[in-house]
């Protein structure tokens, strides 16, 4: 069993139960049922054994580990499933047994449901994206005008808000969850292409169901009259005449994806793999978006910077040696996934390199590959909710730690104002100099600068002490906060 | 220098030369002649100083290797760039020294760089894509009826078409295309963000010279009456006023806009990195959509197989050893970028994740990995422009080759006629049977099949004969191929 | 449950069982109870408690759903998994219950645990690895001298043997055995560290244990008496001494290897993961070394080729649609884990990249990626086992293959024998020619260089004969694989 | 030019040089001599002809960028580079131009070359870090009881040494080190294998030579009393005879391997890709070891911990925009490489799946890649040299951050000492709420234990003022350090 005991970012949550071994089951054995409806629906196969079908098509029927340990004969569990599926379908009802799997093929059924499996699991995903960046669009209009250290390269920088950095946060999740709801809005695609992406299977059981009244006599099945060929040609030279293949696989195709809820794909895509290389790509961005929102909190959770904290629950974050431990294990779950799905998807994007109408083990190596995607990526998005909601901020450690540099934060600021006058250059050597003097010396950077003769020249001992407050050089922190929050967390 | 001695697949395409390290700089130095030229558009720098500051920033008048050793003491190459541009506009013109790169950062111009290298390559690889599925439509169109063995697991399946294969070709390829055009009609974005995304710097510079006629009298900048202070606070005890941040963040950032020709992102981008992932999934789909091409071009082009083979041109593929050799070269080189592109790309995504504002080494790992999925993508497109529009195909090899199984790739069809009479499963079963029959004497299917009572009780020699024709059994092969190709080529 | 439904390469194989979520429990706690044990061994923990534990620590007495979903309050399995255990000995003995996981930390448990199941499962991998070695060891000497086209860039090139090929296969399935062996050898280490590596808390145990007769008076347990402090000393100004720290973390560490079998680490690697990056190595040079073997069998399986075929299994290879279908399914399987396992192990190899002295999320995404870079490799090891054991050898079809290209796979022989004649330059493009007449007359390459006056003027008809003759241009296939095959099978 | 500018971490470093294009075309141009000169020890070849050939083969004769263009039309540059060569010696002595790549093929000049580069580069990083490892010897050593706070989650966990920390940093930087010498000493290969792996083309010209007293005399060289075979034969029948391979083969590749300074492979390596897939894994180790030396420091140098600091060296890390900023470059140099090796190598890994006796676009996928990896960790581990060897390390601040829980960072301890008297889950509970407690009010953790009856029963405030001493709970950190540096840092 896979408990999750590996993988606590998803375990127990919902995406964990969408993208089962059994809810995988349950989605091809929906995609057979699907079919038999889209051929009843076209009249070449009978209502009855459509519906006997779909009543069957239950995954708990089956024996999922048979099915598992029998796909290794044939390198995909969808012929084992047709056979069993088959048995089941001829236990209640003989007649519809034939009508199961009808001119299909295992990829048609496998990626018909691995789409439905994703969709389910990508509304999921979208859903509890844009719950975070709910919560965060709330956490940023709080925090709007609360200053904080701005850092690159680990050092303060030059202040910024806290609003700013939660909408920098929220405005990435979104990107991934417009990503996400691109593809779901184009649809992820049905699968129908029958043994080589022609079709040619559905169409020559249409050619014969084209003679309902006599189903079992072949030869008449073949004979002109039923297929439009002048009588008078008692062996025909030319191939056997067939429904018209346009209007059938358009009709086809459209009523497979009306039963099962998915969107008509232009070509059959069996060895076209854009799908797959779309899901990579939205999930990689989703793990990386909310990557970056786990990474940023870790960093403030930092004993020693202690800005932000995870939301405080009994028992969470205990450690089995330190009594005092908090630890942050919510952004560590996420990061967990963060390092996790961007090999994985890149694994399901090489396999767009695939030789043939199908590749002898590239399409095989998609199906782990897009699932744990999936639920990893589903189970950071569904902790990053945890997170986003009940993250705490400590303003006043924001405030303190602005100060710890002594003011040398804003150097910039003062190398602007004394620019004009010094020159560009010599203002920022005066200021590099003077940070140099107060960091060896330990001092403020304002006591140093108001000193040289060049500053004193230029500015007031008031004028100096504004300019060298950090929490008056957020810039356009909180406009640029506003702007951000203008983007609708829900589409 | 990086004469692509090692890397064929680009070495003096066209794409080499827009991502070269000259084109880098030369980028670099066009995004701070722009930002110069914006803040002039705004009357926060003279005309002048950006005019010549523009004329000034060419990668001529640079040491390119002087920089890139200089950029190992500040980590990025931008900080000895201003250094360099500043003393040569100054040579030019010494009033217009103070000018560059005011009140910006690193990150603003190396990121604003990257995108017009981006830019300008994407256009080059879009193009070539498309030149690519022109080529490839007319191949189909002409070959819409040439069947040939459709082959799943390296095994011949069912029969298909040499132009559905085209058309398929054609569609990822096409696919690739149209996400690359997605990113170039939204727009690359400008990276303009100030020393921590908070335009600080900018709008200091800003408020500065909202006082033109005295410039370098700075304590005149920040008196109370020019900020709007009352005058009748000798020490303000609130920050000093500013211009109105957000029109101002928004008048710079469109005027950067329209002098680079990018877009304007919602919100500085600097560890919000969805523009590099954007560009890395683009990336790797189009490798991965020509390495699909190559992969079956290399299939069909194998010496057994010989269904296709390159342009002969006169010297290709020729081999060091072997005189007879004509090696599918184009082929080759573009598998090779797709082995490289999704590893590459792949790290670039990971670099979502990036603490901070602006992280220690993450942004600096995104360079080298964006400029080698461009040159290798670009190649890869230039190298299939001319695969495709001179591939070589041999309908006789391919109808050789359908009968290659002696009509068992129409086995299917058999199948499926017989289905109703004999039911599904044992309709399939008398097929097995007979194909291994057939395999294991050297003998025809249907010589196998004609002998069966079974069979001959429901089909007619002829009748057989004309089900076991491959050429027969395409199924939609023709309309698929024909819908595929009402999607346009060119946008 | 996690079936195997999305991975037949492992459904049903030994080392699916191995690393099961069951067996990592069980790994988890029997590293629990071979602490207790090494504890007994010093003294520092009764025996009976350490029976007492090693009895109860049964993954069946708990309850794996639930602990894997607490996991994710403390973003690891051990925290709860300590607390039920421990609840598990207090219930079969009271006075045991203090000594579970005494002075631990949850790394110790979780990375033994984790090398615990790696030795188990790299043990099954070397094994089928080694017996994939003997198998081609027999059929490389079988084929020592079968000759068959060699083939570079797709297309025959010189003739080489099968012996070769076999040869070449076995010996990149050794390089992965003793690669694995090579770890085996050296010992996966224990983790043993404590809290954050210093052994801090298994120290204070043995300090704390020093008085054993009255285990409940701590104030005693810091009495001068018992710590070797002169008595004289009231209040202790310094740090209470300690056992020597030398030899308890010697002796303890030598009977935690003990207990568990695997060996003592240089240094605790909380966060020094070589362990892991060395598995990783050594994991994708197994699925590349078997996938090199499949996909060379799956070109000599295609249709056109048909050199070999995989072992003849009742309902092996059926195809859901095709009835004359035999898929090469074990090649499949193996591909598909050989285009997993490289992404994996990279992501793991990535985590040698840990902050601080556990990081927040590295740590925890090495787990899954191990447990699948494990599965997929000994999966694929073990189908592999099966391929080589029974891999079809169709000597007359790569006989015939050799001829297809009328002799132009020994055009470079011709050249070589020219040479010293004509020049070498000359001789090359002088078959270079004759190849491309050959091809476009469609006549042997014998009848286009008989015709050529300087042929003619060197060379007999019976000498061009022999020298085109394919079977004898095998250079030194043979002794090659004599050679190779002296490398033993076992070690 | 590559002249670094995307790649810092590596512009102006030795490797750069060692791996450039320039230094690849001679090591190409030092394989071809080499070659030249094995086979004049065998005495197939003239001994003037390969002096010449050696005198000849020098880069700069010959024009890199024109052969790297050429090489799109063969897919490798080594096709062009005979020819360019042949011209050359052939200008400088025409007797000697038909001994240039006698007998051989591409790969094996390119590989061998590769192995050639490999090696030069390896040495330059090996020592590096050995360099590395001394430095940290020495920082270690000086700091083995020097206390910090350990950290784990981020958060303060137990105390722990810097001497154990750097002790660790230089643990896995010999890990690397030792895994690139056990290449080094194993030797990297030789690539000797003709067209397809079996040496014929090398056999072919001993074959001929056998006969050295009338090159030009064809005839001559298969008549009988030259090739041992009865003269009374006068049209063979079999096969010309050859020399005794194996015996040939061996010596031939003995004296290569003399030449060259590498080892003699097992086997022909075409498409056994071992040595690939090994300078991978110990590259891969490489930059994730540097990599953990940066993250460690990275988060050190935070202003907000300000533990370490990088070597001060004037300029060092300057911004463009702010004065006061000195960021840790050579941490983030490092970083970014370690950010990209990984997939890089993971690509270069993957290549093991190469198809036939030459994939077409594998083996040239590799190029690139292998030369990234060795100029990125080149460049990471020289980097890292001045980085450990000029570390600045701040105790004070070590001690001060030590202090910043109010003790809460020796909990574990005070558990430990209650357990035996309050059992150990209820000691960790009394520790976790007194944790509580103590943040929640801002107090020192002894405060709030000092006033538990629980506590002041059982110990003095004096001995729980002992107990609360970080320093006094650092365990084995310093016997750990004084074990790890017993390996030393030079073999």
């Amino acid at each position: 069993m896979d408990s999750g005991l590996l993988s606590p970012v998803r375990a127990g949550t919902p995406v964990e139960a969408a993208v089962s071994d059994e809810a995988w089951l349950q989605a091809m054995l929906d995609a057979e049922a699907a079919l038999a409806r889209a051929q009843a629906r076209l009249g070449t196969l009978p209502a009855h054994a459509a519906e006997v079908i779909t009543r069957t098509a239950k995954a708990e029927r089956l024996d999922l580990v048979a099915l598992a340990h029998a796909a290794r004969e044939t390198a995909n569990p969808v012929v084992g499933l047709v056979q069993a599926l088959t048995k089941e379908v001829a236990a209640a009802d003989p007649t519809a047994a034939d009508y199961v799997h009808r001119g299909s093929t295992s990829q048609d059924v496998f990626d018909t449901a691995a789409m439905l499996v994703a969709d389910r699991a990508l509304r999921l995903i979208t859903a509890d994206l844009r719950r975070s960046a709910h919560a965060l669009a709330v956490t940023a209009a709080a925090h709007r005008d609360t200053p904080m250290a701005g850092r690159t390269l680990t050092l303060h920088a030059v202040p910024t808000t806290f609003g700013l950095k939660a909408a920098g946060w929220r405005s990435l999740i979104l990107d991934s969850a417009e990503r996400i709801d691109r593809l779901l809005d184009g649809g992820l695609p049905i699968s129908l292409g029958g043994a080589a992406g022609t079709l040619a299977g559905y169409l020559e059981y249409a050619r014969i169901d084209a003679s309902p009244t006599d189903p079992v006599n072949t030869t008449n099945l073949i004979h002109p009259t039923n297929l439009d060929i002048p009588t008078n040609t008692p062996t025909p030279a030319g191939p056997p005449p067939s429904p018209d293949p346009t209007a059938y696989l358009n009709a086809l195709t459209a009523a497979y994806a009306a039963e099962t809820g998915l969107a008509v794909p232009l070509l059959p895509w069996h060895a076209l793999r854009t799908p797959m290389a779309d899901l990579a790509a939205a999930l990689a961005h989703t793990t990386g978006a909310l990557g970056k929102l786990a990474a940023d909190v870790q960093v403030l959770a930092r004993t020693e910077i202690s800005e932000v904290a995870e939301p405080a629950v009994a028992g969470r974050g205990a450690s089995s040696a330190m009594p005092h431990k908090r630890n942050p294990v919510l952004a560590t779950l996420i990061r967990s996934a963060a390092l996790q799905v961007p090999a994985l998807a890149m694994a399901l994007t090489q396999c767009l390199v695939t030789e043939d109408e199908r590749a002898a083990g590239v399409w095989h190596a998609e199906w782990l590959l897009l699932r744990e995607c999936l639920r990893l990526a589903g189970g950071a998005a569904h902790t990053a909710v945890e997170l986003t909601e009940g993250l705490t901020v400590n303003s006043a450690r924001m405030a303190a730690n602005l100060d710890l540099t002594g003011s040398q934060i804003t150097s910039e600021r003062v190398a602007v104002v004394l620019a004009p006058s010094l020159g560009k250059a010599a203002a920022k050597a005066l200021l590099t100099e003077a940070s140099i003097t107060a960091t060896a010396t330990a001092r403020p950077l304002a006591d140093v600068l108001s000193e040289l003769p060049a500053v004193k020249a230029l500015l007031t001992p008031a004028q100096l002490t504004t300019l060298l407050d950090p929490t008056h050089y957020t810039g356009a922190a909180a406009p640029l906060t506003d702007q951000a929050l203008t983007r609708p967390s829900h589409p």
